[in-house]
């Protein structure tokens, strides 16, 4: 089979895209039509034994799309299996993810390595190394996300398509397309009703991504029924009010030609393309167009009675014959033509555009220009007056933006709160785009307003950090508060490894009047919980700068960066080294009765209550401890040289909730209740956190342990 | 001012409505047009004074949908100052809550008693009575819901339509609609961009609840600049595609007399109806039309030429002329009204359909039958088998969701795997509604398919709850993981004191295949932080009975019970009276060498390990812990008892992370890394949480402690 040709079609906006020779795949289908009844009953039969062999997971989804996977993989996607990380692939994102199989059965068939047939049939296994977990996992090759919690790889596959975009914009140049790839998104009639999925969707309607096209496997089946229980919109409608192409293909079952036609004219719409595919879940099987075929293995007769109907031995399992084989066997070869093309463009590349070519391969390779540890003010540097730590992200973050081109900077709708812009920058639009308020862009852009979007907002980001781990670094802002409508966004960028970092302002009671829908009190909880993800409460601006650098320095760790909203002083003695080792020795004192743990906003409390406890008689150690896990990272030695709990109990000043401060504290001056409407200042002394109450509240516990031994090894809140 | 007549309207499907008198609405607002500038000029000025005063705060919004509030409060919606708590009042809910002065003067200029002029002029200021947080709180006279977190009141809003009709269709009889209320949503630009309110809009327009109308304040401002930076979708196409009657009001500003005909239009529609009024932010002011109005006060000198332009005193503040008190002063008096006419309606309700007014006078009240307790299984009733405790769930509920009317359930789409539905249960449905499936419904159900919607579902069960309190108690169903995406909602329930119960499932490694996408490892350390919640994991069908027993009893706090996918055993000596004090000793042991807490799915894992343990010499005690912050309400004494920690450590065995435990254990069998996708019991033993591998790690840790004393004080993760 012939790689397709590569061809350059300058498009009205000045973007020049490159594209699959179209006659080819159009005229290849046609030709090989014959064979389409017996790969899609393969496929499908291969399906159901998946399922039965150990009696679970999800067919029916899997066994409805498999016309059109065979329109993606066989026809219309530009991969290359056998380099799977081929920088300009197209990526293909399973939203819904439990339809696993799907993905996991055309990787075998297309030639993946890692995808053996025993890997394969390890779905649903006891293997601890199955490549075929119950939702596709970015570890294994060939995907491109990890998918499962509805309607993420949606927004994912919104990020993926503005990063090409961005590439584009930035590095492509006329005869020179080195980044055109197309991202194809598999959705469910789940993924429409989940509201990440909405936002993303207004978001790519708004920047027109026509490099985008989300196929719709509209089966009209969800767990509990008819999509019809719980679902009548007219989705095709929404979808063009939202700004997208919509293409309907009424049988999606078996009509092949027509989904290939549908998604090479993806390829050359203007806006993102929503193709509704009408498909039947569980096609062939007894329970074939009921929720019953959504979850659960058909059972041995069923699956006997499929293969009867379809001419296959019932007592024969795993079955691909020769003419299927064949049928794939190219496809290495193909996607082989394709990366040596793309080779060959980037060497002509290089030499008619050497110092573009020279930063393109270094984004390529996720190098991050180490100009950026330059950038950040030194210690000393920055201004000694009273600032908000989100002032301070600022001060730390906008020179790197500004110069070092891996950021991608982006805020749901808070740009005047959170800092986080610089001299020059540019936003991320289509260029076409006239915004009333005169705020043009374009693709090149690296500042994005994401709209009031916050979960879309993070979703997205981690799509834009999927496209090629570090090529972009991007940076999401909001209220700390909001990152609890993100949070299973945040998690899912955890859960990947991706290099994302989040900018959260407003993240204590003294962030005042908004009240307490606002004022985070267990989000902390959270964060500090989960896997895989730095928290960071800074106390000034130099514990700012360490947050920063530990999270660019942080490959494979997002992290959430938590500031205040309000002023706070620059303190003595804060350093960047000791952000990095999550606590340090602030004040030490030999004669200390008393450890007192200062975070974030609140760290200045902890030095002004030092200092009056020293009034009243009573020597404190100041401990700052911007960032649990971290902290739990370090040697044992070094934790209890920095707590000395053996000398002296420990108090944790955070007005959040505790959970979790009781492995390093003995008491906490916390809150355990929402907060309350008050200016700041008036809000910390409601809640006795202003350093006189909290100095009384020290006080207290140090009779308190005096009185009863036993409240010595007893978490006590004050 | 005369009341409005109530009329009795049969409308096509059988449901009788009663409205406002809409020729008096429409024939007064003509008769009073005279007044509307000197009321909005009034309006306007005054919120420019409150925010000027205390130097914050959001005028803009305020100001803009001035003519709106007049409409809203003076002609069309039917509530009573002086009755704030009028059981068939309108609801009116602002989703756009930063602009809460709006709501607040309209409070005060119509006469609710508790809205001083003293309170109003509290917002912003440091009274901590004040009845003027930065947000609309439901705490307060005449708010219905907090709001604030954006898109959240659009799906409380969607709640109280719900209510409505389902009571309504329960209740009404021919001639007597004793609940007939309308729900009035004001929403801003950001509220349609958030993902809850776009789940919830779609809901609503499947559910053809026609009681409900959303006013959207379309200023195309937000805070980055104007909307269209992050937003050009056709909103009205959007909306008519997901089944919404869509009006346009060009002049927002002024033309009340169009607002007032559409809003009484909106109560004649038979879909839900979206009334996009043109506004300009912060009118008048130097800064009008931009986001600068939008979150600050407008300056001493703008404020002045304001109030100049407008032939007011510019040194004069806070001015409310006779004329503008006048317009307003009778609406005590019609609101009193109302509430007599609909006293004297129920009485003669009481006379024609006795057995149904006691029980609807009873649900008015808030009583729960207490029949309840008797449909709980009693101790010992259950079955012995292993039982997945998501099974025991339903055996518990399930009896009572029958035959106590107070309960409405519903699930994201789950139902087969939540076991939650019963017997002859009705779907809250549209009755013209005829699904694929073949299930039918009415307004009378109390089972409700919220689609894959889950923080929509969650936050139109606040709702819900939030119509009159415990008139309905909603009950939520999910996999526990994706109560993350319902986390705002949850958080926003548990802030307003609303009686929700969620139902989670699949709360553990021990799901299985699903993998690290579905299994849930720091998601209870939020929920166990989460003020005025309570999370329970039940370790069996007797102690899921006493989590339900909690829940039901726990009037004004929501609550979690979560639960396991797979069977657990049913163990001795659980008990629900324990549960209710959040631990107790389930195995005690005087010469006990360590504690085992054992928590949920996996309390039999501790039950195992003390065996275990037996045989290789060491006694252990073990402690069932199913509910924290139950726990911690415990007399010191209780707890002390419970935990003996300075007889012998306490490890906790529980596969999530360890935060929090710190303050009941010494170290933990935890897990600490994202899940893994195998078999349930394949999943338990990878990260050592089958019995034999924690009685190893029980044992080291004991052998620990005899090596370093300091680790008797550090908390040790095994």
């Amino acid at each position: 089979m012939a790689p397709g040709v590569l061809i350059q079609n300058e498009k009205p906006d000045g973007h020049a895209i490159s594209k699959n020779n179209v006659g080819d795949a159009r005229s290849l289908v046609e030709a090989e039509k014959r064979l389409h009844p017996i790969v899609l009953k393969t496929f499908r039969l291969l399906i159901a034994d998946l399922c039965q062999q150990f009696k679970g997971g999800h067919p029916g989804g899997a066994i409805g799309m498999a016309a059109i996977g065979v329109a993606l993989w066989k026809y219309v996607m530009r991969y290359a299996p056998h380099t799977p990380d081929f920088f300009n692939r197209d990526r293909f994102i399973l939203s819904n993810g439990h339809t696993c199989l799907f993905q996991y059965t055309f990787l075998h068939l297309t030639g993946y390595k890692a995808m053996t047939f025993d890997q394969l049939k390890s779905y649903h296994s006891e293997r601890p190394d199955a490549l075929c977990p119950g939702h596709p996992e970015i570890e294994h090759e060939g995907i491109e996300v990890t998918t499962g919690p509805l309607g993420q790889g949606v927004a994912n596959a919104v990020g993926l398509a503005m990063a090409t975009k961005h590439l584009a914009a930035t590095f492509n140049r006329p005869g020179f397309d080195i980044v055109s790839n197309h991202t194809w998104c598999m959705i469910g009639d789940a993924c429409l009703q989940e509201g990440v999925a909405l936002e993303a969707i207004s978001l790519a309607g708004h920047f027109r991504l026509n490099n985008l096209t989300i196929i719709y496997d509209n089966n009209q089946i969800t767990c509990d029924g008819t999509v019809d229980l719980t679902n009548t919109e007219n989705v095709n409608e929404k979808m063009k009010a939202c700004g997208w192409n919509v293409v309907d293909i009424e049988d999606g079952n078996f009509d092949i030609i027509g989904i290939v036609n549908a998604l090479e004219n993806a390829k050359q719409s203007d806006k993102p393309t929503f193709i509704n595919v009408r498909t039947v879940i569980g096609l062939g099987s007894k329970v074939a167009g009921t929720a019953v075929a959504h979850g659960a293995a058909f059972g041995p007769e069923d699956v006997a009675n499929m293969k009867r109907a379809n001419g296959f031995d019932p007592e024969a399992h795993f079955v691909i014959g020769d003419e299927v084989k064949s049928f794939f066997e190219g496809l290495p070869a193909r996607g082989q033509g394709y990366v040596s093309e793309w080779d060959n463009l980037l060497s002509r590349y290089s030499e008619a555009h050497p110092e573009l070519a020279s930063r393109f391969r270094k984004r390529m390779t996720g190098e991050i220009d180490p100009v950026w540890r330059d950038l950040i003010p030194k210690p000393g540097a920055f201004p000694q007056k009273p600032t908000p730590t989100r002032a301070s992200n600022g001060l730390c973050l906008n020179p790197i933006a500004k110069d070092v081109d891996s950021f991608m900077v982006g805020t749901a709708d808070l740009s005047p709160s959170v800092h986080m812009s610089w001299p020059g920058m540019v936003d991320f639009q289509h260029p076409d785009l006239r915004p009333n308020c005169g705020i043009n862009g374009d693709y090149t852009g690296r500042y994005i307003h994401y709209g009031v979007r916050e979960h879309a907002m993070c979703a997205i980001a981690n799509g834009l950090a999927a496209f090629a781990p570090d090529t972009i670094v991007p940076v999401t802002s909001s209220f700390f508060m909001f990152y609890l409508y993100a949070a299973p966004a945040v998690r899912m960028g955890a859960l990947q490894r991706l290099h994302v970092i989040h900018a959260a302002t407003h993240d204590s009671i003294g962030m005042g009047e908004d009240g307490p829908t606002h004022q985070p009190i267990e989000l902390a909880a959270l964060y500090r919980a989960m896997p895989n993800l730095l928290f960071f409460r800074p106390g000034d601006s130099e514990e700012t700068a360490g947050a920063w650098t530990a999270a660019i320095e942080a490959r494979g760790t997002p992290s959430i960066i938590s500031t205040s909203r309000h002023a706070v002083p620059q303190l003595q003695g804060t350093r960047r080294e000791g952000v990095a080792r999550g606590a340090y020795v602030l004040q030490e004192n030999e004669r200390a009765a008393v450890t007192l743990l200062g975070v974030g906003a609140e760290l200045s409390h902890a030095v002004d209550v030092a200092a009056l406890l020293k009034d009243r008689g009573v020597e404190a150690r100041v401990v700052s401890f911007p960032c649990q896990r971290l902290f739990g990272a370090q040697p044992k030695a070094y934790q209890r040289d920095v707590l000395r709990r053996h000398h002296a109990p420990a108090v944790v000043l955070e007005p959040y909730a505790p959970n979790g401060w009781e492995r390093y504290a003995d008491a906490a001056a916390c809150v355990t209740r929402f907060g309350h409407s008050l200016p700041g200042k008036a809000a910390y002394k409601y809640f006795g956190f202003d350093a006189e109450s909290l100095t009384e509240k020290v006080l207290r516990y140090l009779d308190m342990v005096k009185e009863d031994e036993l409240l010595k090894h007893e978490f006590v809140e004050l």
